[in-house]
């Protein structure tokens, strides 16, 4: 039962720079969710909200409004710790894929609910969907069932959590309000608390791929989201981490599983590897586990077996042939030198043109599509080898991915230095 | 035909505060109106406009395109120039009732589109409606013909005009957004520029009883208004007048039109006759006809004849006695002294609960309803004589009008000196 309150009092108070109430707060995200206030007035909350701002206070309460509007999962009954990981998303980010059976190896239960990718960066889903069988959408039995069984589930969110954020984030899409640190974290914050996780490792990008592209901005986020963890119970911590070129060789759905076994198996590219152990380490400190060293147990073996369980579990064949695409292209280095840039986004908009990514949610994606990189920043390059791989089914999809990878790529005089520095800039912690 | 343009690009870039191209405010206007662009997507970006601001520039478009977005009125074939006013709203505010008419007694043709009440704010047609027969609605024929035969004209505006302004009213009416200068400034331009007048004298009230409170904000707003008009070839020119408490002696549809023809009779209200023969002076000015003075109009009867036409003329009754409410309670005096406040707000909310106002657009109002004045501020008063008089035909509901005159009335010592000022406060020009 909340109080009574009017939808243009409380967007004047937030228009007017006042502080909300809790009350008013409450008031109006449960009569968003039931449909009391319209659209055209929480979207003029939401702009005033992202001009305006909100404090630790509103974020706070804002969250706990939202994770009210549905219902909470409950994992306290397993025998084991929880942890989940959450991405702000990126170019190459296939890290969910080899880090939940890594996790769940060493002891922690991982509930990992994802989505499908939109615009450039690409989504968990819709990479796990390029092995045969496999299937994302899993009943709350099921799931609790494979957690215990297994260790590590990565599935599709029901409905029921958070239907506020839901609502809002689809209007915030079309209205110009995304773009708004307090909304953004009580939007993740909202759902990944309702998931009911004892422990949380929050991976923010930064850099041209990433939401961010400030590292001011992405530590202020980071900041805002580790409270709103800590103080709902959840332990959190949250690492910066470097989005201005893709992680890892490969952008795009099977592309990045193929490169996520290769982890899996031992091998794999150093940032992937250095990335996935990092936030291994820190998924079980989080959830209390310590004397456990990830590294071992990719080393043992024990990581890919379990990656082949949750597979196998959600109806997918481990050892079946991944699909590959009908074309490619490959774009080779026009000089001799050192590649000192491979935007992140460039080759993001890229796998996306070629058929990685939707532009629509009811759009369908192309397994095979992506982009392969042949070299990193740093590495250097000689006149007419191969710098790229682009992979479609329809040919005619190069020239417009070709277009967006203008400008994107730089190849500095052979000789020249380029600093190199780690995948993770920083880490904050409560 | 307008540039494409997609509503988060528009959205996006006045909440980053930049300046919005012609082409972008054309097109977010027509789109609006036609439904291309949604409710929430255009309340978003009326929060970013009151929170960020439009420049001259874009303010001067913006009503261009909200002109543009319907049926434009034509007036050139009349023997007269013609001229209008607009009120920003008060209380007791009957001032279009005398003015007309005496306007029109002057040689200038006043065709006056007017609105209905909301809130504490009486609207002109509703006033009018009280005299038995007579009717607010008529088509641009009967409106042209009356204005060559009779010279003036009120009535209600017909939906083809500035569709768009009626349309983001209604919006920024439940979404906070009210509250926006250029908003403001294009929403009262855009129909005043539609409806065809050659010259336009604006009255924008300031104090508690008016939307602006402030002089400051009060004369921005003018200053705004006036260029817009001045831009588009309307001889413009705003008084800036006090609205701390009511005009006249009465707040009320019957009382303010008995009032009316006080003044039209000679006689009335000091302030009343003070400002309408200042508004008259200035319309006759900005319509080009000097050599006239309205004063003498008033006194010889001919702004009597006109109004008298004016009624007949749209079906009513000038020799008609008005309605009065079946139920008045005086308030008195509660000590000797000296009147130091009579709150418009208070009044205008009081008579509103009378029932002189709606609070939904599809209230009836009472025709007798309102609070008549026996006092002004700086009037002596003794113990126990009548202050004010409450009218309605419901005496249930004298209680809540006599709850929000409570602080509305202030009486001092006596011989509290008390700063009598003039109605005007200023006058802006372009």
């Amino acid at each position: 039962m909340v109080d009574q309150h009017d939808a243009v009092e409380v967007i004047s108070a937030k228009r007017d720079r006042l502080e909300l109430s809790d009350s008013q707060i409450d008031w109006v995200i449960d009569s968003y969710t039931r449909g009391a206030v319209a659209d055209e007035q929480m979207s003029a909350l939401a702009m005033a909200i992202l001009l305006n701002g909100m404090n630790r206070r509103e974020i706070s309460r804002w969250t706990a409004a939202m994770i009210a509007s549905g219902e909470r999962m409950d994992f306290s009954a397993l025998s084991r710790p929880t942890a989940d990981k959450h991405s702000t998303g990126g170019v190459g980010d296939k890290i969910t894929l080899p880090l939940a059976p890594l996790v769940a190896a060493c002891g922690v239960a991982v509930p990992q609910l994802s989505g499908r990718g939109l615009g450039h960066t690409g989504g968990t889903l819709d990479k796990l969907e390029s092995v045969p069988g496999w299937r994302a959408d899993l009943s709350g039995g099921e799931m609790l069932t494979q957690l215990e069984d297994v260790g590590a589930v990565i599935c599709a969110a029901g409905a029921g959590l958070a239907p506020a954020d839901k609502k809002l984030y689809a209007l915030r899409d079309v209205t110009g309000t995304v773009e708004s640190i307090p909304l953004i974290a009580s939007s993740i914050m909202s759902k990944k608390i309702a998931e009911g996780t004892g422990a949380l490792v929050l991976d923010v990008k930064v850099g041209s791929g990433a939401f961010m592209k400030d590292l001011g901005d992405a530590k202020q986020l980071a900041e805002t989201m580790v409270a709103l963890g800590n103080d709902a119970g959840v332990a959190t911590v949250a690492l910066l981490t470097d989005m201005a070129t893709p992680l890892g060789r490969t952008a795009g759905n099977a592309l990045e599983v193929r490169e996520a076994v290769e982890v899996l198996a031992g091998g794999g590219p150093s940032d992937v590897v250095e990335l996935t152990l990092a936030l291994a380490r820190e998924m079980l400190a989080a959830a209390g586990v310590d004397g456990v060293d990830p590294g071992d147990r990719l080393a043992d073996g024990s990581a890919m077996d379990v990656w082949r369980r949750m597979i196998a579990a959600q109806g997918g064949d481990p050892s079946a042939e991944l699909p590959r695409a009908r074309e490619a292209h490959v774009v080779a280095a026009e000089r001799d030198g050192v590649l000192t840039r491979l935007d992140a986004m460039a080759v993001g908009l890229a796998a996306w043109r070629l058929g990685a990514g939707r532009a629509r949610k009811e759009d369908p994606v192309q397994a095979g599509a992506g982009v392969e990189l042949h070299a990193k920043p740093g590495d250097p390059v000689q006149a007419g080898a191969p710098l790229l791989t682009l992979h479609t089914d329809e040919p005619e999809r190069f020239e417009r991915a070709l277009a967006s990878l203008a400008g994107g790529v730089e190849i500095a005089d052979p000789g020249t230095p380029y600093p190199r520095h780690d995948v993770i800039f920083e880490r904050v912690a409560g």
